[in-house]
């Protein structure tokens, strides 16, 4: 509002893609940067056409990005914006956005209203918030923990700002179910074993998931071994239609834009707070569509959940606001003491999962058990299945190759990839420097060094667990291989193994009693 | 480390100012984009000539910009790499800073060591730390209070990645003096009389000031509608070699570079912690060699400082810090219930100061009596000053002309300004509802009037206030005239201080008592 009349300046649509943050570039010598006193990096409102948004300034000293008469604008503002190039606009100082009050109350240790929480998304999902404004949410409701009426809050937010899918409308009147893991376990690909299994058994299940963002593979990354996994949202329509299910990537949807928002700050911080969690995983669930849903909560010293007490609170939690938003939930504790399966990266995961679907005498039985009870919890959402059923049901389902057919048929719908990757070539083995019993498996050091072999962006590359707990070792015996496709990855990762295996051998008594022969360990 | 073999590139300058953030520009086509799975605000390492700096991606749809077998990098990071156009060049995903480990510590509540307080400001100096990341940090250290020794260290941290300025070197041994006030009261501007002043005594002062951030004037503002306050440090060291003494603006000195980072993000969220406060101020004033400090804490319902309980912890916060490092502190508490002076705003504040100097009979004498307090309090600084002399010898400095003379002797080394600007000649007037006293006057409400007048971008925009606490009024009196140079600012100020003038009438007995016979209140 300060300083002298508006000056007007013309649009020009800058090629940079500043993901999610508008920018506006303006010429130093921009009579309205001298005038105004703007600097680098100060919030600015662009108005144009009767549009405000606001973009955080960046000064240029070369005219042929932007003259001393334009407006530069990245490719998202100028989108948001919706206007030729050329345009008439004018700038002003930005106020901060009014939920910024909100935020501050937050920093201060305060408990927000309904209202605060749906005006700080709202702000959000418009992109008027800046990273610093971002992270300075994250943060706070990280150390003061929201309470649950908080949680419950921030999940409607979230869900209010978003795209809202209604399967009704697509594909009929049903139950939609959906399975979710909160992640953490190297090898835990279970949906692509539920998701054939409970739409073999005729429930609706249109399972959209994430690529990996720190860990060797996502569920997205496995299925595209196999199968296109990009699909436009009426590609997904026609492939649930003709299979009642599909395993599609999360990431075109717009489902929970403040959630996605809100990741990208979360994530360079590894803050995964309850609250956070809770809303982001609920928002995205309700915002598909679904109306029944399993959540699996692992649980082990190297797992996002250490203890039984923290998985219990988190539990709760899940329940509380799944229930206010009538979403039936299932939640499931899990064994997160070590990877499932054997395979980690993502061609060596999907095929345990083929070997799983396939019925081989080798498969992985961790996985293929863990898969078997969470679609068992699934078909017992069907009410004309008896409680305590789902589990011999999922079994016939997987051994009478009724969920292999399926997944083929989801396989062909979404496009079937001609051949899979091969395993990486170049091969390191890890072996044991002494007798004893595998006593621990670090998730997180399995993580990173299956990270360092080149998973996921190498798709053959990764681990292959030869050894799992409670297994008895001798002194050189193989614990696992890396694969790797690079020789400089190969000797990176091998180097990082050698340093610290992630396996720690012990003796039997060290072992938790569930694992002193060898049995599945179940929560 | 991961995927294929890297790929050379060439190094772009582009002509961007991103602000202390290095933003590498990557075209979309470019082969390492494609292959490494690189995204939008990644954060990568670029290797080029043995070096390595971090920078954010920004992906770029054009080639004119970059093509795609360029780096683009901007002005900061250009300048970093020290490297000439065309250069080659390579990048990898980033790994985090070392330091991010602490900050999560930190994050989740931890104490930090003098190691990890080192080594976040290392990598903040240096440019390492993602906006993301420094705001999580401020917001942490906000939250969970920096216990003294956390002060301590960062303040330590922050001295020992800048440049330090050594007076001994330019000028000859012997104290050099400084005052500084914490800030947020409109008119405060003492120290344009305490520099003259103390410096006229021959003490040592060379001032660098602060421009106003949120406040309608900054000392740097102000000065500058005197003389030229844009000074190089040689020609700092000129004025002071010429007049012991100088009124600069801070901004070019790069004596805290960590401090002037983390501020870009304080600033915008309003956060000014304690620890933060004591560490930004004292790093810069040890920094810019002061030995001796005289510092100001204005306490009140609308000042930064709200209760003597809240005064006094902060008071020895920074007598903790401060013997620590060795700089003589005396720690003034003020009397911060209401602005200083009459006017508020560039011109208007320096009109009252030129009063002050001149004996005027108008000259607002709170900020006379203020001025000559702290002065005293520097002048004792003197070994051969006695305790409690410093006041009169101050007074005599002043009234005897000696302050006005050198105040010219240090605005002709500066530069003196042809003319200082006009006060602004629109004007609107807020006039009393109703009969009573002044019992209270809100100090951010009157910094947010005079900022919607235009200041400090319009030099003669502000206010003039007539009232005081205090002061009896009868309804339709003047309480202050709004001075605007546009007609548009004019109208939105006058609205704002209708809707709330920033003024309480009330009764005698509402009054503190210190205020009740229209004595100076005196902490």
């Amino acid at each position: 509002m300060n300083g002298p009349p508006k000056i007007s300046l013309s649009i020009r649509r800058i090629g940079i893609d500043t993901w999610r943050e508008n920018v506006a570039y303006l010429h130093r010598d921009c009579p309205v940067v001298r005038a105004a006193g703007f600097q680098a990096l100060s919030k600015v409102e662009i108005h144009a056409n009767g549009q405000v948004i606001l973009a955080v300034l960046n000064v240029v000293d070369d005219a042929q990005i932007v003259s001393a008469c334009e407006l530069g604008v990245s490719e998202e503002a100028f989108a948001r914006l919706g206007v030729a190039q050329g345009h008439a606009a004018s700038i002003a100082h930005a106020e901060p956005p009014a939920s910024i009050a909100a935020l501050r109350r937050k920093i201060g240790g305060e408990r927000l209203s309904k209202d605060d929480l749906f005006a700080i998304i709202r702000d959000v999902a418009q992109a008027r918030y800046s990273k610093i404004e971002l992270a300075a949410f994250v943060v706070a409701t990280n150390q003061y923990e929201l309470d649950r009426e908080e949680v419950l809050h921030l999940t409607e937010a979230m869900i209010a700002v978003g795209r809202k899918l209604d399967w009704k409308l697509q594909v009929g009147a049903g139950p939609v179910v959906d399975k979710h893991c909160i992640g953490g376990i190297p090898g835990n690909r279970t949906s692509m074993l539920v998701v054939p299994i409970v739409s073999a058994h005729g429930m609706l299940c249109a399972k959209t998931s994430s690529r990996a963002i720190t860990s060797p593979s996502g569920t997205a990354d496995t299925m595209e071994m196999l199968a296109t996994v990009e699909l436009s949202f009426e590609r997904m329509v026609e492939v649930v239609k003709a299979t009642r299910a599909c395993l599609a990537w999360g990431g075109t949807a717009d489902l929970s834009p403040a959630d996605d928002i809100l990741i990208s700050v979360e994530r360079p911080l590894a803050i995964d707070s309850p609250g956070q969690m809770v809303a982001s995983i609920l928002s995205k669930k309700i915002a598909a569509g679904s109306t029944h849903l399993v959540l699996d909560i692992p649980v082990g010293p190297s797992a996002k959940v250490r203890s039984m007490v923290e998985a219990q609170r988190l539990k709760k939690l899940f329940e509380y606001v799944a229930g206010h938003l009538r979403l039936q939930l299932d939640v499931v504790l899990s064994d997160g003491r070590q990877p499932i399966g054997r395979g980690i990266g993502p061609v060596l995961e999907a095929r345990d999962v083929m070997q799983v679907l396939q019925g081989a005498p080798d498969a992985p039985q961790d996985l293929r058990q863990k898969a078997l009870r969470l679609a068992g919890r699934m078909i017992e959402f069907d009410p004309d299945v008896r409680g305590g059923e789902g589990y011999n049901i999922a079994r016939d389902i997987l051994d009478s190759g009724r969920a292999l057919a399926q997944m083929n048929a989801i396989i062909d719908a979404q496009g079937r990839r001609a051949e899979m990757p091969a395993v990486g070539a170049l091969t390191a083995e890890l072996r044991a420097s002494s007798d004893g019993v595998v006593v621990a498996i670090d998730n997180l050091r399995i993580a990173r060094i299956a990270g360092l072999a080149g998973a996921p962006q190498v798709p053959g590359a990764g681990l292959q667990l030869v050894k799992k707990l409670g297994d008895p070792v001798r002194a050189g015996e193989l614990l696992y291989r890396i694969h790797a496709q690079y020789e400089a990855d190969l000797r990176f990762a091998q180097a990082h193994a050698e340093q610290d295996s992630a396996y720690r051998l012990g003796s039997d008594d060290q072992l938790p009693h569930e694992f002193a022969r060898g049995t599945m360990f179940s929560l």
